[in-house]
């Protein structure tokens, strides 16, 4: 298996990137493709002791940065480690890509360069979050600020693929964020869209979920539009951090609190590692026709390890071919069930 | 100064808001009228030693449930304790009114009733959330899942007119929910919007905020649509629900966490004090030509007489008048500025 890399895309490329590449060689026993500046990777290695044995480095003279405007930076950067890079794995010489370069470029370039499998409008950004029980998939979480009934659909059955390919769940429960239990709940096209889940026979719907129990990790596989669902994601880590920082400053303030934090801290480390999203790889690009992972911006070497894992695990179980077997059935039901009423986009009234 | 109470609305009534009135009366010498069922009223004074001084009752022999249907509740049950509250409110014979029954139905209820301030479409339920430096207050938190821009416009004003007037904030900070600082971010709607809120001489608009900075509390005002608002806060109570539970599992995992735990149970007690979203009162119907605010539908006495004397404070610094006054100015520069493009709602495209 062949998992082609950006080695310079992230804020600790390439030095991070390239010893969470060797890492995953060593432990994983994958072959790596490191794209990027050949003479700055091959002296990025000879400096800090870094082993390329089944690392191969294609090279790519320029980078798009995190301020590029993405589709802009992907049709004219053609040089780019993640415009060669995802050009590779549109042609076949590798099995899946992993950046953690810039998050609206690298799905502007999969969008157009990888293409989308078939039933899929917009591809999504899929996040795995902590939750409470376990962690939970959520998509949207960002790609798309608007989203027709359709797309949730669509979301819905790759994000359960994903949860049972790769992360090993049995039969998982899909739910709906909305602002309440009944289906007559949200706005007209979360109502659209809950009949459609309702009748897709390709997921198990469980119904809507309600934002106060999506912490939990009931469901399995959370769906919504990219604005609510870059809220959720983005105010899981707001919320977090404020409590965590809180609870310091309580440990801090005196000296019997200090006390209490040193034999607590052990245990605060295992709390801390279970919420810790780096544990969990990197975001998905969910609808695109090859395995696309955003690794975090900041990863470090684990992280890059980790999220290589990730899209070895998706080649491995067959993910993106399940994904598209099961796009390809629940687009014939929704046909039948589109001409029983007109489709209206997330969160707007029909005039 | 007279407040009137739905003695009959909430999981503990009528015995806490009884309890409740009692309390503020004594506290900060208002005048009570509990509406509800006479003799049931007068019988729970008596069985737990509620001086009803300074409260009188007004009869309503009906009481809206949580499960029925508001606006079918509110045109129906004429005789409710909400309706005849709200009736008693809007024919002046009180100065604000306090209800910890459905939150639906009041909204319904205040909107038909009362009846709504020149240059608002809709009300909005404006909810105090605890943040890392201070409170701030969000809106809208659930009365509406579809927001046309001139509406979160008039969110901002009446938002900020609050934040001054009732909790002493000078010169409110007011920033728009969005996934990006650009102005260029969100749905067609939110773009729209920005301008809107930016172009707007009633506000201090501190431009959008991202999710992840909305519990830090560096606004004073966070405005977006309902359904979004209705993420924010419910979604905050989960994932602060679920860290404490993780956090209590840490501290009773072993005898030497548990030693932790009571070394620094008195600061935990006030980090509790600090979120306890019952101290900073109720949720407001902000965009009713009177004061209504709605209590936790769990309230105890305690809750109860906060959000009595919210509503105190709403009448005496003259809040809604306010509103009235910022409403008009920014009404007109709105029409101005609505000649330059179409209106849009939030969260869809024009075709």
């Amino acid at each position: 298996m062949k998992i082609i890399i950006d080695a310079m895309g992230g804020d600790n490329a390439p030095k991070e990137m390239l010893l969470g590449a060797a890492a995953a060689v060593r432990e994983y026993g994958v072959q790596i493709v490191a794209v990027g500046r050949r003479e700055q990777i091959e002296e990025c290695a000879k400096e800090n002791g870094i082993e390329l044995a089944g690392i191969t480095v294609a090279n790519a003279s320029e980078t798009i940065e995190m301020c590029d405007e993405p589709t802009a930076a992907i049709r004219r950067k053609k040089d780019s480690s993640m415009v060669v890079g995802l050009r590779m794995l549109a042609a076949g010489e590798g099995d899946a890509f992993v950046s953690a370069g810039a998050t609206g470029a690298l799905l502007a370039g999969a969008t157009l360069i990888v293409k989308r499998l078939k039933g899929v409008k917009r591809p999504a950004i899929g996040t795995v979050i902590p939750g409470a029980q376990q962690p939970y998939l959520l998509l949207d979480s960002g790609a798309n600020v608007e989203c027709r009934p359709e797309m949730l659909n669509a979301f819905a059955v790759m994000g359960s693929v994903y949860m049972e390919k790769v992360m090993g769940r049995k039969n998982p429960a899909v739910a709906l964020v909305n602002n309440g239990a009944e289906e007559t709940k949200g706005t007209p096209a979360y109502v659209q869209a809950h009949g459609l889940l309702r009748a897709n026979r390709n997921i198990r719907f469980a119904g809507n979920i309600e934002p106060r129990d999506v912490p939990a990790g009931n469901a399995d596989v959370v769906v919504c539009d990219g604005f609510t669902g870059n809220v959720i994601l983005k105010l899981t880590e707001g919320v977090a951090k404020m409590l965590m920082g809180e609870l310091k400053s309580v440990f801090m303030s005196s000296p019997k609190t200090k006390l209490a934090y040193l034999l607590v801290k052990d245990g605060l480390r295992g709390f801390k590692k279970k919420l810790d999203a780096d544990e969990h790889g990197g975001a998905l690009m969910l609808g695109v026709s090859k395995p696309v992972i955003k690794a975090h911006g900041s990863s470090n070497a684990k992280a890059f390890c980790n999220a290589i894992r990730q899209a070895k695990l998706c080649v491995e179980r067959g993910a993106v071919e399940s994904m598209r077997e099961k796009l390809a059935a629940a687009d014939d039901a929704e046909q039948a069930q589109e001409q029983s009423g007109p489709a209206v986009r997330c969160k707007e009234k029909k005039e």
